[in-house]
């Protein structure tokens, strides 16, 4: 089923007789055309990228022209954003939002997305709105056929990230310069740009906090690195982390603390299931941890899909259940002063029965 | 003087009693921080990073807690985005701006960013409002002291990405690849990850054409290389354009078009002063140009700053004056099918009496 057509089902349920969708990540959902983000709200833009949906299964774009034509189940306007010439981009904006709201009749109740609806349209549309941020996101959790596929390369893109990751992290090597490789490598694989989250961080002192930015710390032997990547391909994102010592040899406790991760991991593989309570599996891996000697002070995981976070994510009071076709990062780790840093993370599909992992790479810290 | 002073001058100018910023790049000039922006807007956020500045020079930010404490000349409410636990960042971002609001004061006529401004946040200001947009993209164009070292640095990292993409361009290298390891290479210049924009594209076919993606292409000796760099180093962009051939040994027509390119970029160096009029500019340089064979079908140029495209832009239409301290990109280029394309493009700073390359780096095409 296209997602325009589960959009529709959905607006029926809230009572929306329309939705406009002005998340890049919903547009990207809904139409299957790639907002670009890379650089924030593009210069040539005069207000987010707009789609709208009827609950009849009608779909239309409003973008700028520095990246219509994409193609897609969708009518297009391509508003002029760059120009050789002075040009009124909001206004622009409006006049195109405006067409669009009469070719396609847009009335009644509109469904909107309240983090990113903006003020310059809202006088264009019905006052009748509904939010649809948590319908919406729950919709989005579950993957059609063609977002699986889509799924599952973007994290074959992160696998291969992490292959490279181990063969560049050397002693001499450069913290910024290896990311730059690796980032290099997904986006040579994906033959594009891609936007791209994660971290890249070495050493002991690093590791063992988390958030920090990646610098040009030289890479030493015996170092731990804590190798996050999320890149986003097509629009969709792949996220893994891995964990591992430089040239090997890991310390005991080290090692003792990377299985624990990673055990804990294991589990979440063999007991991720549809029906299960997002809370329940939560308090399962924590304690799991917790028994082996260690917790971590974030989520367990969390879902993904056209944002590198959504919902459902895998927090303590979450009582949302899982469902198949759900792609859930895993994402246990720890993170002791003196000692390091770790994190084992793989996006897994909910199955019809279980779990799978959507694209494996090498975990082991050594 | 702070730019929190030279906006407070602003709105008294357009009857504003408070500005309501809401762009990234317009929070960044008005308080130094710094909004991620390199995966689109935050999935942990409830709506777009706002500053919030007063006729007095009072300024605030809010801002959700995955960036907050960079440290600044104003207030700061860094709301809930990530938590541990499941939590409503709209209701959060909200709370957080309707505290703000009543904090500072904030009532009267309120200037808005049009392409920016949310809807959720609407309801919580006062209804009188007046659009800022053009009045502040005017003074964005002219740069502070502390802004012109900014933009400074941000155009010598991206000459440092230049020098390298002649290192790298070599036959057999892949397009992607390369672009990847010049950025890496300004990243660790910079010593950050960096937004970028840009293109880096190879071959005569390819370079012959406009806004194509970088993709996989094998480069081979003899190819033309276009190569743009745009890289966003602290909240301030540089950008750059060089073109030349693989190994030297330009054609003939090729280094005919290359010094058509490279003496209209001169002619602007030598030109460009406060007080010119841009289409005025604009029209002697397309002239000079089109005198030596060649035209170019875009911009010759455009102002930057915290975005990577602002005003002024450089087009036949555009009757704004230069003044001193805009940063003003100078872009003039050619495109040939069957020989190929190129552009030679440099930052200029509008001097006293004058204009100043602001990091020169090496413009020969072989």
């Amino acid at each position: 089923m296209t997602n325009i057509t589960r959009l529709a089902g959905m607006m029926a349920e809230i009572g929306a007789d329309w939705a406009v969708l002005t998340g890049a990540d919903s547009v990207c959902f809904a139409t299957g055309h790639v907002v670009p983000i890379e650089i924030g709200q593009s210069p040539f833009s005069g207000g987010p990228t707009v789609a709208v949906v009827g609950r009849d299964g009608s779909a239309g774009l409003v973008c700028p022209n520095t990246d219509g034509g994409q193609g897609g189940p969708y009518e297009e306007i391509a508003y002029t954003g760059f120009a050789n010439a002075v040009t009124d981009q909001v206004a622009n904006y409006r006049a195109a939002v405006s067409d669009m709201v009469k070719r396609m009749g847009v009335s009644g109740a509109i469904a909107i997305e309240q983090s990113s609806f903006p003020y310059a349209i809202a006088d264009l549309l019905s006052e009748k709105r509904i939010p649809m941020d948590v319908p919406l996101a729950r919709l989005r959790a579950v993957k059609n056929d063609a977002e699986v596929g889509l799924m599952t390369f973007a994290a074959k893109v992160a696998a291969a990230g992490q292959d490279e990751a181990r063969h560049l992290s050397v002693p001499g090597a450069c913290e910024m310069d290896v990311f730059g490789r690796i980032r290099s490598k997904m986006e040579v694989m994906s033959n594009s740009r891609c936007a791209f989250a994660g971290e890249y961080i070495t050493g002991v002192e690093r590791t063992s906090q988390l958030g920090l930015p990646i610098n040009d710390r030289s890479i030493e032997l015996g170092d731990p690195v804590v190798c996050d990547l999320a890149p986003r391909v097509a629009g969709y994102w792949g996220d893994s982390c891995s964990s591992f010592i430089v040239g090997g040899n890991a310390p005991d406790k080290y090692l003792h603390m990377y299985n624990a991760a990673k055990s804990t991991l294991e589990l979440a593989i063999s007991e991720l299931r549809p029906g299960l309570k997002v809370c329940d599996f939560d308090a399962q891996l924590r304690a799991h941890m917790k028994g082996l000697g260690y917790d971590y002070p974030h989520h367990s995981g969390h879902g993904i899909g056209t944002s590198v976070h959504e919902f459902p994510r895998l927090v303590p009071d979450e009582t949302a259940l899982f469902e198949e076709n759900m792609f859930i990062m895993i994402e246990p780790g720890s993170y002791v002063p003196g000692l390091g840093g770790l994190r084992c993370e793989y996006m897994l599909r909910v199955t019809a029965t279980g779990a799978e992992v959507s694209a494996p790479f090498e975990m082991s810290c050594q």
